[in-house]
């Protein structure tokens, strides 16, 4: 199997992992080097590229904490299918209206009340580089998943 | 009300939120500047200084995570009643067998089948700092509760 082949298995089995799942934690990087953690809402699949978006407040305190360091975590948990998943990237803010629109969703709105027409929206896109999960009550220290997608093109 | 007042109400509070929790993630920072994060299952209560307690193999990745950098996140959710919580505070590992002694509960078993006989067995002392709570499905941006227990006294 190619490294082509073989990312793309993995991205394929992440994204059946995240099926179903509506939010997680995003952890950040505050200023005086605490970590921070917010709940966030999923938009969508992981792409192909390794790459989750999310939705945010331009004047959100973790898109300043994300400007000074661009390491974040994503956390999910399902807790009747004791599943743990964790991934580790890189997150960067994107305004561009186009990819805005491309990837709103109406159920948002519970969120974001004006939906496209709120000024201060933009999208976090994070960059998965690693992501370790966990699939029964014994998840210390056993991991049943884990992958390495720093290879992984960006588009 | 006292300062002392406060904090110690805003524990109570962190207490009854915890309740019935079990498992939640720890985010640590890796040599590389990443975070990195995995699920561990909760000893005990909250204690009145604000600290959280933890078993872990020393030899764990995250153990030496914590030697070079203190801080850590903890974040909890339960999906079925819209609790979001995230604690942000700072980890020591302690390896004193008293301590040990005290902590261990025998479902513990379950993640460290030798026990308490286990060579390799620690605690993490997790120092809350800050706390942060959602309770409802409109979780970004409303905070409903939230507290700074940097001043609490350390034992």
């Amino acid at each position: 199997m190619t490294t082509t082949q073989a990312i793309s298995q993995q991205i394929h089995s992440l994204r059946s992992l995240l099926q179903g799942i509506e939010s997680g934690f995003l952890t950040t990087i505050n200023e005086d080097g605490s970590l921070h953690s917010c709940p966030m809402s999923m938009t969508g699949e992981i792409e192909d590229d390794a790459t989750l978006w999310f939705f945010t407040l331009t004047s959100s305190h973790k898109v300043s904490e994300i400007e000074q360091h661009q390491q974040v975590s994503l956390n999910f948990c399902v807790h009747e299918k004791q599943i743990y998943l964790s991934l580790s990237g890189t997150a960067s803010l994107v305004q561009d209206k186009n990819k805005l629109r491309e990837k709103w969703r109406p159920q948002l709105t519970t969120w974001f009340p004006q939906g496209l027409e709120e000024t201060d929206l933009s999208l976090l896109k994070v960059k998965i580089n690693k992501a370790e999960h966990w699939e029964n009550s014994s998840f210390t220290p056993q991991v049943d998943f884990s992958c390495d997608l720093s290879k992984v093109s960006r588009n």
